[in-house]
């Protein structure tokens, strides 16, 4: 299966232009901002005792979702936000929220049943800390989170905004988007029977399967700033040809990256047989077609001029990660 | 485990009181309603083809979720909303998204690491008709649709009630409700170490586990059918209430009833010595226990006289129920 996700963050060493520091220093603070809000939902010293929150199922949550990651989506989300003239504060709920989400699919995908991975983020995945039961349940509870911080009126008074990131995050994320993507992905691999995928297919899969809720991460910054629908438009452009950027940037370094810097394994799409980007086009090609897609990117968020530095910041870093 | 979850419908031979027959109707009536409103959401027909919806996904939902089931939770939720004035139609959609949660919960449940069960509502579980993957990724896809559904405008346009209901179904189902509730029982069965649970832990453990979801659904009621403070506080009586009886009906359940007639394994509690409310009370005391506790349901809903019949039926149901 396609290692799709953010790894370890590692932003120093990235070159995305004059403000690179710029860059990197606000990514860093986000990332900041992002695990003191996750820490202050998973803590310990939060609720009413050890009944209404089992201190496993506490322990191994934080253990999936804390100290590791970019946190790139809800960065997306609270630098779309900004862009527009909106609050941190919304944002920053509404991308912990996919953050959530993204976490909960990177504890089921690492299961004995899926990918089998032993190691995430340089650590034990919690199935292997844990137990598969415990995983599981992490996972579910993951996704309840992700969904009942995204409803409460207490970062976002308005409803009719917290509604429309519940259903935008459930479409992303759901059977047309993330989960379906990764079945297809199993398919790909020939887990029920032979099956064929050609680049098109794959591209198709990785855009349900990561590609939906990237872009849903810029498209929830876009509805807590207010964006009306021109706006949203120009940024879904943006988000779409984000998303397709981070899939390719993913298979060049699945193809070129040792395990030691990803912090779990590689090389697994030639090892499933599964053809991408890089078998049509080569490596050269591959890096050219992201190049592309970030001019896609930085057209789409034209018009915000010097507002949008930094989400044109973040489409360069997106393909020149090295994890 | 405790079997927590309802099973094949089977209404015709309860004794519920002189409007038994009404009854049974009715809930048979609202049990097609709602199959019928799943079946459009889960239908092969629904989409732009198969890449947006994975067939293999969709196959194995519907195993999931159609053809079984009594529909106690929606059944809640339209009965109460119903009650106090409000229409079906939103209240049928608040419903099916309670329904969801129970059955991805069923699904992952029944999966071998966590009980291990082969059969469910008569047929196979979704990990021994498809595979394990599979199963975890239903799950995963219908609690994601059941958020998705109770967000949808299409069949409520307040988006403040549809913000509330995914709060309350989120609080219910997650790590503080169902998601862990099932982490104690886990416990509770010595799973991650020695463990003991008294019939207090017990009764805690399962008014997390079962108890939320269904108090939920009287609550979802409540809030599509606009409740005021003082209806909401009597309604939570009567689904906290109901919770409980429920419960202590599903352990008499297990003690008492053939797997054949369950449509699923029993027994297991004392298999795993977990102590319930039968162990502390007996099959009699239990049994009163059960009336006590319809006897608070009725109380609660006193003020609606006749035009909670329906529910107090319901309650007297929760406990008569012989499957």
């Amino acid at each position: 299966m396609t290692p799709t996700s953010s790894t370890q963050a590692q932003t120093g060493s990235v070159k995305t232009g004059p403000q690179a520091v710029d860059f990197t220093h606000r990514l860093t603070e986000v990332a900041g901002t992002v695990e003191t809000f996750l820490v202050e939902r998973l803590g310990p010293e939060v609720g009413t005792g050890e009944i209404t929150r089992p201190p496993r199922l506490m322990a191994a949550m934080r253990h999936a979702v804390l100290g590791g990651g970019k946190r790139l989506r809800p960065f997306l989300a609270i630098e779309t936000a900004r862009m527009l003239g909106g609050s941190e504060a919304p944002a920053l709920a509404a991308g912990a929220g996919v953050e959530l989400v993204h976490c909960y699919s990177l504890v089921h995908d690492d299961l004995p049943a899926m990918d089998d991975d032993d190691m995430r983020r340089g650590k034990p995945t919690v199935h292997k800390a844990y137990d598969e039961a415990t995983a599981i349940l992490v996972g579910d509870a993951l996704q309840t989170l992700a969904f009942e911080i995204v409803a409460d009126p207490t970062w976002q008074p308005d409803a009719r905004i917290r509604a429309d990131l519940v259903l935008g995050l459930a479409r992303a994320s759901g059977l047309g988007g993330m989960v379906g993507g990764q079945l297809l992905d199993l398919t790909a691999e020939g887990r029920f029977g032979t099956a064929t995928l050609d680049v098109d297919d794959t591209l198709r899969m990785q855009a349900m399967k990561t590609g939906a809720i990237l872009a849903f991460s810029v498209e929830a910054g876009a509805i807590v700033g207010g964006a009306d629908e021109g706006q949203k438009a120009a940024l879904l452009r943006y988000g779409l040809a984000l998303g397709q950027a981070f899939q390719i940037a993913d298979d060049i370094l699945d193809r070129e990256a040792s395990p030691e810097a990803m912090g779990k394994a590689t090389g697994k799409d030639k090892e499933a047989g599964k053809a991408t980007l890089v078998d049509r086009l080569g490596l050269d090609g591959a890096r050219a077609e992201c190049d592309r897609l970030v001019g896609v990117c930085e057209d789409a968020v034209g018009p915000w001029g010097e507002s949008a530095r930094i989400l044109r910041d973040a489409a360069r870093f997106t393909v020149a990660r090295k994890t």
